[in-house]
């Protein structure tokens, strides 16, 4: 049963069977941010979704290294080979170092990662810290008579390359069809093609992030760190490759053939990409303005949102969609995610206190059961997520006394919900961990409700005594006609 | 008032004015950790120091670049040039690839500084991302003709430097001594002269962290990195360098001989170090078994240490020494900090909710005037605390109604201590952000302590409900004689 996991492989556009090189190792590769800006939803999506896999391979007792790199040069405006590096604008927009703007972004990604209970990956490289890596590869493409030099910037000969491989076979995409639709830019003139792509990179006088190299002074095109990263850490026969969609073409295309030219090996068995969230309808972009920060999600505020929202409640909002569908965004989808997940809360706080009986009705097996197959089958998270709900309603039943269960069973019971919300979805537990503010909230509602029961019985002098304990640590009340509000002073 | 910061310069020898190169800019620059394994005390005593640094500067209106390496190649054993890389050993003994093995303790180090309320700095680069850059300033020296191969290493002439400069300038060692210390160790023969040191050292073929370069496949010694990445994010001209005690000799001292030989400039103004923590008056090391990690302290305890402890504690411990005293550590020393601590946050609480009248004594400013004369000595925040503590005195002097303060001294008062204890010496506020523990832990005092007078007047009905609420949060309580014990279950 542990071992039917079924994967949806990209290049073949099948579920298929997951079989690693050499079990019981799994090289496991997911494209990280370009650190140029705040992290949005599409990377707390594609950051989760390889999260679940990294746990769920790391639960059937794979020993997963998980490579997840971070973009801290190359990487041009509109994924394009010409244009402005997207953090050098930055840097030239808030007037500081390429490096310092790097590293805010790489910290709020960080933090923004672990409030989403994204486990740290086993390596995260950057693509500056593999310059030589990157120019070896270069020359090795060169070598095999796939790119060529012209002033100083090194390409990649997609129609020599397509001559004898095919280029286009993980997107789909026709070399014709991709020569009908380019259109000639300027200083694209450099190019055999205009479909050709940049391996390296002449710097202008003014670009700061370059390195010496026998081309020029320069840098690498964005494309070829992921194939030198993974090659260097997890070898040439990588089990998965993962991104979103949006790195599909040209991104992952031009690894493909760079894999390939350099080591006559493609490199990548599994090729898995997780859908795009559209807000209300609408792809999310900058443009359309509609684009929302981790940040303003979790804490700031955005005028698509009423208020903020846990985290928490994010990662559950977008693990009850299948990563291959698109998620659709919108405040009340997050509210019904959040009334969900406190259900799920809910119903754990009442399965840790649950007594069993002597005798019982309930068959834990069957729940497991479902729970793997429903994993196994693609990581399909809303249909676990469908089976944990259906597990509530025979929790509550049991409270409520209306059905038993047996010791065994509850003990199994306790271990898959454990096992599923906390281990493989990466939910975090609510209440053990007093350092979650969730504590917090609910005991000063707790005792917002002690008040307003003494209010009730006229009891003053309490309800006067929990108010001014609150006061003193710093929280204030405000009595309204239909309650209590309270915030931190 | 505010310009006349003055610091200890290790160079000279004396505390000096603070002029940095180009004012309001400032240059700082600390040694990072070698990422080999879990931060202890030490680790905790340097980050400290230059984060309040680091505040300081800030606070004074300049406009500080901080930069802190990762140092995740290079460090060979005992800091020599022969015998294994300390990461290496690591992930040969953990059977890790050496970059998990960094990316483990790198991410450890950021969780341990987060829990300091560490500031992360503006940059932190990182050895191995550097190579290209360190490649560069070796042929420099070569070029210069400090620096010479033999079997693809290379080595600093340490002789030849000292003809010209000075060599041990920073460190006050005299060559001659250093000549007659020297042991010739195995393989040794290379290096002309024993007090000679590794720019780049040629890999034996089983060496995994390798990189090509033009005189063999090789890493860059560990005094390397620091010349080159102050230089190339801080420029020739950097304002301060600090670090542990224990780095000024060789690591600094072969710095600044790189950087003469490379530049021609010493490169670096002001030189500051931290004292040593000792544990009971001894040395703290491994060999001696006396080792004690943050993770231990904060957490999973040690043999030393009957209990664990706040990481603010350990802080605000750090903080009750000058940093270029040596601290001794205890439980006794641990604890007497922790009192001292929660007198200054319960008088902050009472700060805040303090009464102005239309007249009083409390003359604020004079207290300010004295924070600031003991920051601006040297950093001496053992000082500044024990000024803090005379207002402390004050706050409860007017609390308890015995002297009187107006509303313009109340707050600037209040913004001293804020600006002092929050803003400079870093120590979290314990109420207001409710994500600290310390809220949860005094809200449920605060529940309980409410339970105690119901129960002294015989309001059974709420004392039961209150335990009740408690437990339906998965707290539970246990009536003891002297009062109620209460734990998460």
């Amino acid at each position: 049963m542990k071992n039917s996991l079924h994967i949806y492989n990209t290049l073949s556009r099948k579920k298929e069977h997951f079989e690693p090189w050499q079990p019981p190792f799994v090289g496991l590769y997911a494209c990280g941010p370009t650190v140029y800006g705040n992290a949005h939803l599409g990377h707390a999506r594609q950051a989760v979704t390889f999260d679940v896999l990294y746990r769920y391979l790391t639960h059937l007792d794979y020993k997963v290294r998980y490579v997840r790199n971070i973009t801290d040069v190359g990487h041009l405006e509109n994924d394009a080979d010409e244009g402005e590096d997207k953090i050098l604008k930055k840097a030239r927009l808030e007037k500081l170092e390429p490096m310092e703007v790097v590293q805010q972004y790489m910290n709020a990604y960080h933090r923004n990662m672990q409030e989403l209970n994204v486990l740290p990956p086993s390596i995260e490289p950057r693509a500056s810290g593999h310059i030589i890596e990157q120019q070896q590869l270069v020359k090795k493409i060169i070598d095999t008579g796939y790119a060529y030099e012209t002033n100083g910037s090194v390409y990649f000969d997609v129609l020599k390359f397509n001559e004898k491989y095919a280029y286009g076979k993980l997107s789909g995409r026709k070399i014709d069809e991709l020569l009908g639709n380019t259109r000639t830019l300027e200083g694209q003139s450099e190019k055999r093609n205009p479909i050709d792509f940049a391996l390296w990179k002449k710097a202008d006088s003014s670009h700061i992030m370059k390195w010496p190299s026998e081309w020029s002074e320069g840098y690498p095109g964005w494309h070829l760190e992921c194939s030198t990263m993974s090659l260097k850490y997890l070898g040439e026969n990588i089990d998965i490759h993962g991104g979103g969609l949006d790195l599909l073409f040209p991104h992952h295309e031009c690894e493909i053939a760079q894999n390939v030219a350099g080591s006559g090996k493609e490199g990548v068995k599994y090729w898995m990409h997780n859908n795009m969230i559209t807000i209300k309808g609408q792809k999310m972009g900058r443009s359309l303005d509609n684009f929302i920060t981790l940040d303003e999600l979790f804490e700031k505020g955005h005028r698509l949102v009423s208020r903020t929202f846990d985290p928490m409640v994010i990662r559950f909002f977008i693990l009850q969609a299948h990563y291959r569908s698109t998620l659709d965004f919108s405040e009340d989808a997050l509210s019904a995610s959040e009334k969900g997940l406190q259900r799920l809360q809910d119903a754990l706080f009442i399965l840790d206190n649950l007594q069993a009986s002597s005798k019982g009705v309930v068959n834990a097996e069957e729940l497991n059961e479902k729970c793997i197959r429903a994993m196994n089958d693609d990581l399909n998270t809303p249909v676990l997520i469908s089976h944990l709900f259906d597990g509530v309603k025979t929790i509550n039943s049991v409270q409520e006394k209306r059905i038993s269960i047996d010791q065994e069973n509850l003990d199994h019971l306790k271990d898959i919900y454990n096992t599923y919300v906390h281990s493989i979805l990466g939910i975090n537990p609510f209440v053990k961990d007093s350092s979650t503010t969730g504590i917090s909230d609910k005991l000063i509602e707790s005792i917002l409700q002690l008040r307003q029961k003494a209010k009730q019985r006229n009891d003053w002098d309490t309800a006067d005594e929990i108010r001014n304990t609150l006061q003193k640590m710093g929280i204030s009340i405000k009595d309204k006609k239909d309650g209590v509000d309270w915030e931190f002073m």
